[in-house]
C-alpha cells in the first residue's frame, strides 16, 4: 500500500483552511474541514475522567446518529475544566461556524487542544470564523493551512493520504493529526482527524476507526500522561460513488486496511515527534500467550523513564526493559526471554532465553546511533503479537515542560 | 514522636558493619546486619514479575518461618537476570556468612541492588566477608558504615531511629534504606532495614510492617519503575525484654506507630534524593469515597512527568494535575474538585469546585521555591484519604540515566 505523505490531498467533495484566530499570539490556530455532502463520521474520544466540552458534545452528536458536514478545530486553548462557560464557548462557535455555512449546528464537531482551564477568547475567534469560514477550499493549500493550524509543540507537519480501489471506483483517505507532549496509550493530547470520500455504514466505518486506533493510536507514548482532549475523527461523505460497504467483506478488509496503514503512520509521526524526542523507538513483542499480555508488555517497555534515558544515551541497557517487563503485570516465564535490538546496520541479541547475551558493543552503538530503533523481545509462550512506539527521554523534555508556564 | 536522625543507633543485641567487596570500583558495596540472638523476621518484596536471587530466596525463608541472625546486603550488583550461577553464588555468600559466624544459612537473608545481568565478582565478595565478618561491632559508626554501604546513587544517608516505651522497657527501632533511580509505588530498587529489639510475635510483625509499606514505601515514586530486587525487611530480636506482643492491644498500636513513622520518614527520604531530584513533593488527596480511589489519584499525580517537570520550572500548573487525576482509574466528579499548593510561605488554590481560581503569582512562586512542595487535592466525596511522595523531574535526572551504562 503506498502511502503518500509529501503533498496534501483531499478525498473528493472537501474544503478546508486553516487560520489565525488570536488563540496564539501570532501564529495560525483555527482549523476549518468542511464537506458539502453530509458525511457519517466515527469517533474514539479519551478515557480521561476529565473532559473538555468538545469531548463531552462530539460524544453526544456520535451517541444521536447525526451525519456531519464539518469539524471545527482550534489549538492553543484546550477549553477545559472551563465550567457551564467552556460548554457555551463551544457550542457558540459551532453555531457561528453553521451559520455561516448555512448547516446544522448539530453538524459541526468540535476540537480543542492547549492550556486547560482558560476560557477562550471568544470574540477573536467568532471574528476569525466569520471571516475565514467563506475562503474554505478544496486545494492543496487549504489543507495545508489546516494541517499547520492544529499542531502545538509539534516541531513537524502530519499528513498522509492513501487511495484504494473500491468496486473500481478511486476511494481517498486523507489524515492529519497533532501530538508531541502528553501522548500515551488511551489517547492523549493527541487530535486526528480522517476525511475520506467512501461510501461507508456508519457502524461499520466506527469498528473499523476502533480497530485502527487500538492498535496504532493507543500503542504510543511519550509521556505517559492522557490529556482531557484526545480523539480522533473520522469524516465520510460518499462522494467516491462506490457501491456502499454495508457487510464485513473483502472491500470492507481493504478500507479498513487502508485506515489502520493511514492511522499507524500518523501515530508514529506522533511519536518521532515526542517532546524532545530524538529518537522513534518500537517495541515489538512477539510469542504471548494473550494479545493482551503482548500489549501490556510493549506499553511498559515504551514507556519506562529508565528505557527512555537509555536510548537517549545511546545504551542497550537490556537489564531496565526485562524490568518494566516484570512490573507490566502480564504473565510471563522470565526465562524464556530473549530480546533483540535492530537498525539499519543490522541486530543485536542481548539477552536469551532469560539470561544474558554477549553482543559486540561496536554493533551495539552503530543500531542505538539510528534515528529509528527497534527493540524486538520474544517470549516464546504461544502467537500473540503487539508493537508500541514511543520516543526517548532528553534533556529537552524536561526544558520544554519546566518552561511551559500556565 | 521523637525521630533520631542525627547519630546512627543500634538496638540493643545488634551488631553492623559496611566494607569494600570490590564490586564498585573503590566504595564500600558490602554490609551485615547481625543479632547473636535468632530474630523473628518480616518481609515486603517486589511485585516485579521478574526478581533477583535474594528476593527468591528470602521469601522462601520467609515461608519457611525461621528466625533469622543476619542480613548480607550488597550494592553495585543486582545479581538479577543472572540464570542458576546467580542463584548459587546467591546462597554462597550466605554460606561463607554463616560459617564465619557459626551459625545456620537458612538464618542469613540476603540482599542485592545494582546493574542487572552481571555475574557477581565472587572471589572479591567471598574474600571481602571473610575478612571482614569478624569486625562486626555494636557502634554507631559500624552501623553508620553499613548504611554508606548500601547506597547506589544516593547523594545522601538515609537512617532514622526511634524510642518507644513497650510495658516500662524501652524498645529501639532503627531504619537504614537506599533509594534514588526506579522508585515507584510498588517498591523499586528501594532498600530498606529496620532492626529493632522489641519482643513480637512474628505474624504481628508481619502484619505490621505490610500496614507501614502499604502507607508509606509504596506511596513514593521517582520515575515509575519498579525493580528486580525491591524489599524491606525487619528484624526483630527481642532483646529488649518487654512482655512479648502476642495479640492486637495496645501495644502492638505503639509499635505499629512507631513503625510507620519510621518507614515514612524513610521514604520520603528516598522521595526527596530520588534521581536529579531538587524538591520533594507530597500529594494529599482528601474527601475520596474510598481509600482505594484516593490512592490511584495520589500515586497518578506524583507519578507525572508533566507534573513533576512543572514543578521543577516552578509553575503551579494545576492543569496536568487535574489531568492526571483524570487518568487514575479513580472515580471522582470533576466539578467537586479544589487544589491548593502549599509550602512554607503559605498557601495557595488554584482550583475551587471543579473551576480555576485566580491566585497570587507572586504567593504561588514563593511556594514553589520551597524544597517540599504539598499539593493538597479535595473531592469533597467522601471521607477517604491518601499521600503519596514523589520528587520534580529535572535534566539531571536524564543526564544521570542516559549515562549510567551497562
Amino acid at each position: 500500500m503506498k502511502l503518500q505523505t509529501d503533498k496534501y490531498i483531499l478525498p473528493k467533495g472537501f474544503k478546508s483552511i486553516g487560520f489565525i484566530g488570536k488563540i496564539k499570539k501570532e501564529n495560525p490556530d483555527m482549523a476549518v474541514l468542511f464537506s458539502e455532502k453530509p458525511s457519517v463520521f466515527a469517533g474514539v474520544f479519551t478515557k480521561n475522567r476529565v473532559t473538555a466540552a468538545c469531548v463531552d458534545r462530539n460524544k453526544e452528536l456520535l451517541k444521536k446518529g447525526n451525519t456531519i458536514n464539518s469539524i471545527l478545530v482550534n489549538s492553543g486553548n484546550a477549553n477545559a475544566c472551563t465550567g457551564e462557560k467552556g460548554d457555551m464557548d463551544n457550542s457558540n462557535l459551532a453555531d457561528r461556524l453553521a451559520s455561516l455555512l448555512k448547516i446544522d449546528s448539530n453538524s459541526v464537531l468540535t476540537a480543542s487542544t492547549g492550556v486547560i482551564g482558560v476560557n477562550l477568547p471568544m470574540d477573536n475567534m467568532l471574528e476569525a470564523i466569520t471571516t475565514n469560514a467563506p475562503l474554505l477550499d478544496s486545494s492543496s493549500e487549504g489543507f495545508q493551512s489546516a494541517g499547520r493550524a492544529i499542531l502545538t509543540t509539534d516541531t513537524s507537519e502530519k499528513f498522509v493520504s492513501v487511495t484504494i480501489k473500491i468496486k473500481d471506483k478511486d476511494v481517498i483517505i486523507s489524515g492529519i493529526a497533532k501530538g508531541s507532549g502528553m501522548i500515551h496509550p488511551n489517547m492523549a493530547t493527541m487530535l486526528g482527524f480522517i476525511l475520506t470520500d467512501v461510501n461507508i455504514d456508519q457502524q461499520l466505518l466506527q469498528k473499523t476507526l476502533d480497530y485502527s486506533v487500538k492498535k496504532t493510536f493507543n500503542m504510543i507514548s511519550v509521556d505517559g500522561d492522557t490529556s482531557t482532549n484526545d480523539m480522533v475523527l473520522v469524516m465520510a461523505n460518499g462522494e467516491a460513488d462506490n457501491a456502499p460497504i454495508i457487510e464485513d467483506d473483502k472491500d470492507l478488509k481493504l478500507f479498513s486496511n487502508a485506515l489502520f496503514n493511514l492511522s499507524k503512520y500518523l501515530a508514529k509521526a506522533i511519536a518521532r515527534d515526542g517532546e524532545g524526542a530524538t529518537k522513534l523507538i518500537e517495541v515489538e513483542v512477539n510469542g504471548c500467550k494473550e494479545e493482551d499480555g503482548a500489549k501490556k508488555i510493549a506499553k511498559s517497555v515504551i514507556g519506562s523513564s529508565l528505557v527512555k534515558t537509555a536510548i537517549f544515551g545511546g545504551d542497550p541497557n537490556w537489564g531496565r526493559i526485562i524490568a518494566a517487563m516484570g512490573y507490566s503485570g502480564a504473565d510471563f516465564n522470565p526465562e524464556k526471554v530473549s530480546i533483540y535490538f535492530q537498525g539499519a546496520p543490522g541486530y543485536v541479541c542481548v539477552m536469551q532465553n532469560g539470561a544474558p547475551h554477549h553482543f559486540d558493543e561496536g554493533s551495539a552503538a552503530a543500531i542505538l546511533k539510528q534515528k529509528d530503533v527497534y527493540i524486538t523481545i520474544n517470549i516464546e509462550d504461544g502467537n500473540s503479537s503487539a508493537t508500541a512506539w514511543g520516543c526517548d527521554l532528553s534533556y529537552d523534555y524536561v526544558k520544554i515542560n519546566a518552561d511551559y508556564h500556565t
